[in-house]
């Protein structure tokens, strides 16, 4: 479980990706039922088997201090027979996703009588690097698994008896099913070198997708000689139009801001159109004091804000993830656009109006995953986008944007028929 | 146009990525009307500037000895009135392609009233890399602008002053139509150092696509700090089944491999079923002597083959693009399947077979951009597919597979519609 002297990395790594292509070329024709018994099947196990998967919770709850662990940590790596329970739902919920493997994105018959037809099949292998959350385990496995994909779980050394024991379980239960049990595995060594040795095989693993802080995802994106899905946090903004409903306004920001501090689509930055700045901007200052969030403004804002921290240039692609947030005062929905595509991580942006035009102009001009009108940023989420499950937001324009549900983990190929066609030019 | 010893060239880069990024912004909201009407009087521009171009592509045709350029090469640069007018057709043949940008590819009302569409948007900022072939230039930007992008084109130093001719009218006519002239830019130096400063410009450039040798490829996709769009030539297979018609077999494999071998889409491998070996391969053999194709064979086939060369491990692995090929028995189509997805390169694959189930597992085993069903592997082609234009074939999985036409250009964002909607849990 843990690294031995003896274990000879590179092969580990090698061998291990190896089974896990193999096993993929199986669960790209594996029959959705089969994938949906598998998910339930695991889903029972896991409750049947919730004392064997605490016992080795106990093993990494007492590990814990050791690793500097955080009392609101610890709490997240506990598991109870409640989260237990909670995750075989989870498994539950993605066995009643529509399996996208198979979908006929497009069909043609060219002149010639060539039939052609693109066809959504999986990626292949996932390399799935994570924090130390064993229900992110269960999750991550279902959502590939059930996308037709292979996946290799790096989990957080934490949880990696907790990981262990569901993993051990979910392939158990996928030999009951003819699901090759290498189609789930959990790198066995808490050796950190083995990530750089999963990152050199592209021959091998189609996808990388590194979830936590920054480093670590700036790290994976540079040493990875593979695609990369990235999950950075985000510099969400709300634009107050001149059009605005400001009581509107005031809640969205109040929710955007202070109902999650620490996530990605957590709103770090206003802009306010000039025109309704004197009366919404105090309205606004006073509802944050209420969450104790102190604002860094631009110099036209100061004038309503007499009290509050003149902004800095950093302060306008800050992600603070904590009581802080700028604010910026702008003449037009377009200035608040550049503003935006300057400044903002391409996350999450939201613009309160009850204009047409301006919500229009903010939504073609804003180049985000996701732009709100009238509505909380914290709504850019898998599961209220009705994308079910998700591995993750990601913060790139190529492949995938936004929320990475079942769909994102395919790609296609095309079938074409033909009764002996040979090209003349 | 060339090189010059007081260029800044990093300030010079950054200055041509953030022109191009501007750009971007205005053309991703450009009515598609507006795209082809530049298409349209871009065509006519080029035919009425047709001497101007002519000339300028004397300059490179007279400083083609000094960079040791083929006849073939040569021919292949040279413009005169009927190519011009052939470069224009292929702009007003885009202009005649459906605009892939704000097609809705998904839509629906949440529960809390929350109205998401999921919106066809262009990349941005293309940087396309490609060989001495001023069509292309005209070609990319063409692909690139109706799709919403700018582009950013680095051609061949040995084309730089028929591309720039062709680019300063297209430039031109963009202006006269209210797009930004900037959507399309000529790299105006033939300093290599140029491509490594855009390379690290991800934050202005969305994606760049490199096309020509697989030396290039290798650097640009090792240097890229955004994504790539690969385009390696191909090790494609012809498997001829049990159940294969074998005159149709030797037809195909005939078109596979001869109609033209240096591309990336001709056949370089070949698999014969055990059963029907004894009969078929004396007939390929001497087909492909026709065209003075050697065979590289596995032992078993040699029994049917005594004067063919023995294939060593390298021969399976090889992309000839020349007379040569390889050629093995097998004894069931999984295990054609398999060799195909261990050799090959994941490009076009084909099988030749009146048998239902081995066509079905042969296109769903084989992870292949394209896969053939009686069919010669020279159809996998954006022309022949219908998608019009294309850019490139994709040698990934990620993101874009196959040809790449207008919407492999595209990503997608969330527009989310409220009326105040702030989250809850």
């Amino acid at each position: 479980m843990s690294a031995t002297p003896s274990l000879d990395l590179p092969k580990y790594c090698q061998q291990t990706a190896e089974a896990a292509k193999a096993a993929s070329y199986q669960l790209a024709s594996l029959d959705t039922s089969v994938k949906n018994s598998w998910l339930i099947g695991s889903a029972d196990a896991l409750v049947a088997a919730a004392e064997q998967i605490m016992e080795a919770n106990q093993r990494d709850l007492a590990a814990a201090p050791q690793y500097g662990l955080t009392s609101a940590a610890i709490d997240r790596l506990r598991l109870d027979t409640s989260r237990i329970g909670a995750i075989a739902t989870g498994l539950r919920e993605i066995a009643m996703l529509p399996d996208p493997v198979g979908e006929v994105l497009d069909g043609f018959t060219r002149p010639g009588g060539l039939q052609i037809q693109k066809k959504r099949v999986p990626l292949g292998v996932v390399f799935f690097i994570y924090e130390s959350r064993p229900n992110v385990t269960a999750d991550a496995a279902g959502i590939c698994v059930k996308s037709g994909n292979a996946v290799i779980l790096r989990g957080g050394k934490e949880a990696i008896h907790s990981s262990q024991a569901i993993v051990n379980i979910l392939a158990e239960t996928a030999t009951q099913f003819g699901i090759p049990p290498t189609a789930v595995q959990l790198v066995g060594t808490t050796d950190r070198a083995a990530v750089g040795h999963f990152l050199g095989l592209h021959e091998l693993i189609d996808v990388t997708i590194p979830r936590g802080g920054e480093s670590l995802i700036r790290r994976v994106a540079t040493e990875a000689t593979m695609p990369v899905i990235k999950h950075y946090d985000g510099n969400c903004h709300v634009y107050v139009d001149e059009w605005a409903d400001l009581s509107m306004a005031v809640d969205i920001i109040e929710n955007s801001k202070c109902q999650r501090m620490g996530v990605c689509n957590a709103c770090e930055s206003l802009l306010i159109h000039a025109e309704v700045a004197e009366k919404v901007v105090p309205l606004i200052s006073e509802r944050l004091a209420s969450h104790k969030v102190e604002i860094r403004a631009d110099q036209r804002a100061l004038a309503f804000l007499p009290d509050a921290v003149t902004a800095t240039d950093e302060d306008w692609s800050a992600e603070y993830l904590g009581p802080t947030i700028s604010l910026a005062i702008v003449d037009s929905v377009e200035q608040a656009a550049k503003h935006i595509n300057q400044h903002g991580s391409h996350h999450t942006d939201a613009i309160i109006t009850n204009n047409l035009r301006s919500a229009n102009a903010f939504t073609t001009l804003v180049d985000s995953s996701a732009v709100m009108v009238n509505a909380s940023t914290r709504f850019n989420d898998g599961g209220v986008f009705g994308l079910g499950a998700e591995i993750g937001i990601s913060t790139d324009k190529f492949h995938a944007r936004g929320p990475c549900g079942l769909r994102e983990l395919t790609t296609y190929k095309y079938i074409v028929q033909g009764s002996g066609q040979i090209r003349q030019s």
